[in-house]
């Protein structure tokens, strides 16, 4: 009996973590996974056939993420990464009753280590139109910590200017400081980028807040937590040899899948990542729960 | 037998137009075609639940567009106005194929309009990624004047800053420049404004571009068709009695549907046109040919 269940979970421990975005963005998390867990395989979904979901209502994001999470829970994965911050906000608690894995938000990870790191200061926040009107982040920082004082921002054209790469541009410096300016008066001690696309401006924002503003990034927050829940279940992937220093980001050992326009999903990752999908496949992951491969 | 016919042409006469787009875009073409047309109703579909169509495949592109003809064309339109640039560009055919009105596109009045004014000069075209791709406009103008000189590029920020309603910033004059900069050493006789949105930024383009240069608005030009399409079929809306002068933008006369977000819906098209629709209402275009109000 005891070794049925050692042989079940080491099934599991072998098997990939799951993350969904609603497109070319959670490859910032998939990033934070890979560096904290060189030994975890992923199976990575990005929505582009219905991006973006930060303008959409919430009764459309949730259909949309339980169509991403049941795709990927029939990949066979031991825990799902909702990447999207719009997502995270939203649709939660529908994903946790469509799907029978474990799923893990980005936005609480992000709020806890935006009050661990803000040592009682104000906390801002920046991301989509959807995630700043679900207040999601105001919520989870104040269900940890009531008296934390939140201030929320909405950026986006941020999400426009990191897929044209214009990472270091007059232009985007210009539009940082136009969101930015909402913060002026507050002594932030955390600024969370609540949004998936941020941390690719994350110099020109930090020039633009302050260098003594640090910045949080929820993909790298949610990274650490996932570490520590695989840890502490023992469902971590046991060691390859010599894996870890191999291992590189968009490896074959990484499977990624788009609902639409695969090759531009490839140079946007590759402007992100440094370097593109070895494995990249267009699917369709709505109607009647079938998999459609295009 | 006669009587019937002409029956059948009054009750075709007093149809609305549809017009769809991918979301708030077409709205431009809306004002166009409800100044130049006062006694016509209009339907018009947003499909913000998957918009922009500009990063999306082909195949995707179709389906969304097929989808959205059919809806109109089951609330009795006369004629069918696809102001989509992206949607013109990729699914003309396919539309054609599923729908039994008559079907307009935006790209080739805009063609149509720019060979007539760049008087043998090179033809400017600046659109979204999808549309510069398929070289829709550079093949439209080809099949019309072989000998006319096309530069095309895509402005894919521009989309975003028109939704935020930075219409007069230094930000938009900023990327306006580095776009337009493309266009540098050509002697343009007219250049295109390939996406819906585009309008709505038209002084500053202008200002960057240089005045002197026509700018065309592929929705202006296809309304100038529009009317003499319908004349010609003697299927205009005949004159209502002092309805002219009293139209408004957006009065009920005028039914508008999305496929998500009204709220946002509203608040832009306030931003684009000045008033915000008095008939709008969610609904689902999709699935099974069904319609679903949210």
């Amino acid at each position: 009996m005891s070794n049925r269940i050692s042989d079940a979970k080491s099934e599991i421990r072998n098997r990939p973590i799951g993350i969904f975005d609603s497109g070319v963005g959670g490859l910032t998390v998939y990033r934070a996974l890979h560096e904290r867990l060189p030994n975890e395989r992923f199976v990575y979904l990005g929505d582009t056939a219905r991006v973006p979901y930060g303008t959409k209502s919430l009764a459309t994001v949730e259909r949309y993420a339980i169509e991403n999470s049941k795709f990927l829970e029939a990949r066979g994965i031991k825990l799902l990464v909702v990447a999207c911050n719009t997502a995270s906000a939203l649709a939660l608690p529908a994903i946790r009753d469509a799907v029978n894995v474990e799923v893990m938000g980005v936005i609480e990870p992000g709020a806890r280590a935006a009050i661990a790191t803000a040592n009682g200061k104000p906390i801002g926040v920046i991301a989509t139109e959807a995630t700043v009107q679900s207040h999601a982040y105001a919520k989870a920082i104040d269900a940890i910590d009531h008296s934390a004082r939140v201030v929320e921002r909405a950026c986006p054209l941020f999400v426009a200017l990191a897929e044209e790469g214009w990472v270091d541009t007059g232009v985007t410096r210009t539009v940082a400081a136009s969101y930015l300016n909402d913060f002026e008066g507050e002594v932030l001690g955390a600024l969370v980028m609540g949004c998936t696309h941020y941390p690719i401006l994350r110099s020109v924002i930090s020039s633009v807040i302050g260098d003594n503003v640090p910045l949080i990034d929820s993909g790298a927050a949610t990274a650490a937590e996932v570490e520590s829940l695989l840890r502490a279940r023992g469902l971590a992937h046991p060691e390859r040899e010599s894996l870890a220093d191999e291992r590189k980001l968009c490896d074959d050992l990484d499977h990624f899948f788009v609902t639409d326009a695969a090759e531009r999903f490839a140079k946007v990752a590759e402007r992100f990542l440094g370097s593109a999908p070895s494995v990249l496949e267009a699917v369709e992951v709505w109607g009647h729960d079938e998999l459609r491969t295009n």
